[in-house]
């Protein structure tokens, strides 16, 4: 792939929509205003973080690669961005994380208590938008993969100290936590195109986040906390088993399957422990594994991409692939 | 009022429209239904409270008062309560509520994190179903609501050991937090109907539902836990500042007002000094002057209903407005 002699940056992937982006942005700032103090500090707190806007970025190129591209979509965008930091909030509280992308978390700079309700704020106020806009079929895709999401939170809580986690369970885990909200993205950016490029957008969608997802995965058990922004090998240190370890748990010597039921037993493992069972997780191929399960996402993902098109949205789509697979944050 | 001489039972208001309400339970039921084994854990307890179902009986007599019943008001009550029941699973979280209508919480029968997951899956649930109806207009009044009692929710969070709280906040609060729902629930039960009767019974709902809260909160100074499922007293215990307290507060001693300071200031105040702001609020009028500041808003809900052409339902809508005011738990 061209990607491995230059890599493929997120910029270089929004070229083609930036003043959109930014019109996203600005939009998104417009719909979660409030004339309540307390909400516009979280506001204020979210904003500033911004993002990559890496949803509204797949939003606005599958409309453009489907030549839908209307002003509708940049509130779309601004939902979409919405929902997906809505989730967060929810999940940072539900996981009592304290740092995302290097920032403090709502719940840790607030409280826990108003993350649960400026979740709800957020997500009502999308939700309000879409009525507004009175586009019942991305309201109808935006409503089923929210609830959707909701089920995946509730499967990772299974996905913690369970040793016989099946990559089956995985990956339906990721399917309803992130692959679901991403596919919905790119289907509302295509819901009014022929209905063969819509879902053959919805399933690049799908395809994409899983393969996304995966390489989120493989970060924590590859990178430093100077890189993605948050601590390295935290997901073992919450016991939270995902697809590296699943994969190379059956390739371990009875030694080193002993290591990581103490790292699990332990409620509060050092990092000495944890950096011994990325070690062991990565010489037993369970990094190598995931990222192939990775790329093999991504190839089904650029296949779909055949279904719409030749256009600089649609090259842009598929350099979407490469970044979810190849970043480092 | 013939109420003082027989007591308006919720059984009463809710006989004209009886089988529907079995119907919308029904309903309820298929909506929250998932293939997820923790969630139909999470269900099976929240169905088998039940709860009094008081917004889908206002929401059913309000469109048999415009005789606009149609089998989609069934499918529009149970949206109304699942809406109203995960905001109830949320702000159980955010109080660290344990008890509720005398049966114990979903984050104290399984956990916070459950809890804020869960109040996700059931409100995600009713905006499928309400995306599902095709009602755009119905979905934006609910959209709102939510999002109005988010604001409330958050609000909430300024009552608490703040002596110089205000009426007007408290109003404001109240507002948001509980008559929007209800106003909203009203609205939707006429949504299709004259617009006159559709504005004069959303104002019924907000003005009923004012009512309604300050009853609560009176409830809260007046009745043993016996009666209402929930410790007695557990605002103050709780350092939430409502109407009983505020009204009373300019009313009393300084020694009294220093007795409720010191309440204030203990994080955990024992049940004798809760008792003695008890009965200070009580002697100095507090209970009295909510009481018939909930009794002026009750006037104004029943004069609301003369746009309404005179029928059953609209007799069972004035006795709600008794028995929200009147009623003892």
């Amino acid at each position: 792939m061209p990607s491995q002699l230059a890599p493929v940056t997120l910029a270089a992937i929004q070229q083609p929509v930036r003043a959109d982006l930014d019109a996203v942005f600005a939009e998104l700032g417009r719909i979660v205003r409030s004339d309540f103090p307390m909400i516009e500090d979280v506001n204020a707190h979210l904003l500033r973080i911004r993002g990559k806007l890496f949803r509204p970025t797949l939003l606005l190129l599958a409309s453009h690669a489907v030549d839908r591209a209307t002003s509708r979509k940049l509130t779309l965008g601004a939902c979409v961005e919405l929902i997906h930091v809505a989730t967060l909030v929810h999940d940072d509280s539900v996981d009592h994380s304290v740092l995302r992308r290097g920032q403090p978390t709502v719940n840790a700079l607030f409280s826990h208590q108003i993350a649960v309700i400026m979740g709800d704020y957020l997500y009502s106020r999308a939700m309000i938008e879409l009525v507004n806009l009175g586009d019942l079929e991305s309201l109808r895709i935006m409503s089923r993969v929210t609830n959707e999401m909701t089920v995946g939170e509730m499967r990772e809580l299974e996905a913690y100290d369970a040793l016989d986690y099946s990559e089956e369970a995985y990956h339906r885990l990721i399917q309803a936590k992130t692959a679901s909200l991403i596919s919905g993205t790119c289907e509302v950016g295509a819901v009014d195109a022929p209905v063969e490029q819509r879902q053959a957008l919805r399933r690049y969608g799908r395809l994409l986040g899983m393969a996304f997802q995966i390489t989120d995965d493989v970060l924590d058990y590859t990178e430093t906390e100077r890189v993605t922004g948050k601590p390295s090998g935290l997901d073992l240190k919450e016991h939270k088993i995902t697809l590296p370890l699943i994969t190379a748990l059956p390739r371990m010597s009875v030694a080193e399957r002993a290591a990581v039921g103490t790292l699990m037993a332990n409620p509060e493992p050092s990092d000495a422990a944890v950096a011994a069972v990325i070690a062991i997780v990565q010489e037993r191929g369970g990094v190598e594994a995931a990222r192939s399960r990775a790329q093999a996402y991504a190839e089904q993902a650029s296949a779909e991409l055949t279904a719409v098109p030749a256009s600089g949205a649609r090259d842009a789509l598929g350099d979407g692939i490469t970044y979810a697979i190849e970043r480092r944050s």
